[in-house]
């Protein structure tokens, strides 16, 4: 049974007051798939021009720390460390971001929330140029600390 | 150059005080792929069971309206109507939205906020039985209204 | 059929796009009941003392101006004036409130949120010394402009 | 004197550092009444229909975990489990609360702001067909953990 | 009398429901005085280095939205286009906004509040290194649009 | 270096996990400088008028309270007590903020937050009466708790 709903069905916010707090990561990556006209537009040598990267960066840190606020059976977490990251690839941006916590429960939810809200942002930037924008491929890919024990998606990307 | 970042490549919220009010409406799509045992959870002859799509349905309608305080440079939008959707497919739920306003500017970003927080919704839900669940193809599929015309995109789903 | 359900019982926002902007007005009310011990920390001579009232008067207005952000289907509106008072009664205090707004649709919820959010913030400032108050008989009382039509309710109390 | 002010009447965030981290839990219950018109859009054979109870419930959920942006003097408090409910009654519904955190201070206001906001997302579901639909009854019914130690309403419903 | 306050000295939100939609522009300045160490750490050969100052320019845009929610009697305003810039001097940063609407109230408040957040991301950003950080001589420097006629003030730095 | 930037210049939030938990205290202090007839209005007999400087104070609990909405980089803080005044002096105004946390880092942008969202506060009660209203001086003026050890400013005053 799904854990974030009871036996009839109804949706609650599982409680982890019994848990130990421990220190926690997570790590998620994502990307945003666009032209290479856009593409041209935000790198200059190699180098991003101007503030495109910096406001979905932003975006993201901020709103890692409001994922309760978004996902309604998230618990409220305090978020002890964020950073996220967009490199310039050939078809688009790839997103990757690491969250920590000293808590009583996961940040996946929190590293998701960073990347997809970065993606968002991104999207904005460049959505008079390129409607076509995608973004894709958000998945967690490493976990450690808590019960359920440490693992990292075989995909994952180097950061 | 992006519309969005002056001539030293600063981020600005575009001045769009002189646009006229219209009626305009945006749609987006996303899939979130997980595993048949979740599928099966979710589902009983045919039939969603409990919240668990509900949920996720109403994390996207209030996302939407949130959308310019997640999202540094989109305004503050009267989203007038919002509708968001979950299907369950053979590997994973499409999710399509569709906002409309009678504002000074698009809901395309509005759109694609409802849909991603749908999926993330969807994904803390799942995430305890399947910790591979992945957000993608998320677009904005069709837009109406405003000055840049109306169109839909070739890989649309219905709905 | 209740109009924020679609035809399968999904819920949305109910389309308001098309709808005039016109001047429209709602009142609501409501009390909370507590012991004659707080009653009496809260007035001197018939005046409120300190911020006691102050406190539930500002949570109230911000409230009304935040009913999207807290009731799931409720649109955004632009709340353009908002009062909420306090009168100390005999077993507690009566709340009532006035919201306005040149907008498409009415401001029930907000006249009903500042209410409520109002008499939360009262039982928070007595709750130490009445673990018994209560928040009882909250509804609209009266509305004005807009397509249903001007009502005022027969127990509405004046103002 | 109410804690919530200080010698001079001033409201303040009541100082809880020095208090200890323990599992606190607390429990509201309310009512809302409305016609049988309503009641019987809302239920058919007793199951109810559509999302109109799934709404009020995640309104609810999520309306407990901020608290502290509505009600100015209450703490940020570690939301660790919330769970509501709507038992559909010949009257009206009843709606009940139970809020657990492992914290320095009680979850009464949120155990509240959960039954209020639930309460207040039913309203707008039922506005159109039932304008005379009234918050009532609104209170904590039982509260354990902390110094004050436990204790149960004698009109509590039972969960 | 000050406009917030009824004749009995009770804060309320003004009723502008029956003003025009106008277009109306207001302008802030202020600024944040710092130890040349942290200027010195912020360039290199006369321009920013790294995100330190497009921290303070996302959190002033975004604050500018956010507005009604920091400032209780402020109304919800539509934000039509932000700009916010730092420019580094001898003894700090001098911090300038911009703000436009289409609406029925000015957005005076609106540019005040982007300059001070954005000062308090730069105050964040440099408080490690200067603890004397000081935000000082925030004002409102220009307003257009509106009954009360257009300003400059004297002292206002050019943009 | 910076700490919040990495040696790319990318902003991040830093990872506070590895802190322990301690009792921290943060005040700050700043001050409007307004006219003579708006300190008339304010006043009586020496006394505060009505709700303007209530609003002010409820207006800074609650930012304090919000700090890391507002402030990208800034962490979320088990904010346990916040107390903030102001005191009418001959020019203006002068605002004080004291908060106190038992967290894993320190509460000076919770305190300058307080400060500077308590003077917006007080400048929309007073813009129309003074347009030259001004925030200033606005500084931490005393830490205690944490690895950096206790100070308190030479330019604090009392409270």
């Amino acid at each position: 049974r799904l854990p974030h709903l009871d036996a009839a069905g109804r949706a609650h916010v599982v409680d982890v007051s019994a848990k130990p707090v421990t220190v926690r990561e997570a790590r998620a990556e994502g990307r945003v798939l666009c032209s290479p006209q856009v593409l041209g537009m935000l790198t200059a040598g190699g180098l991003p021009k101007g503030d495109a990267l910096a406001v979905a960066r932003i975006a993201g840190l901020q709103a890692a720390k409001r994922t309760p606020d978004l996902v309604p059976l998230a618990h409220p977490v305090a978020v002890h460390g964020v950073a996220v990251d967009l490199d310039v690839e050939a078809d688009g941006v790839r997103i990757a971001s690491a969250v920590r916590t000293a808590d009583r429960t996961g940040v996946e939810m929190e590293a998701l929330t960073c990347v997809v809200v970065a993606a968002l942002a991104f999207v904005d930037m460049v959505k008079a140029v390129d409607r076509h924008a995608r973004i894709t491929d958000v998945r967690v890919v490493a976990k450690s600390g808590g019960r359920s024990g440490d693992w990292v998606a075989e995909d994952a990307g180097g950061r």
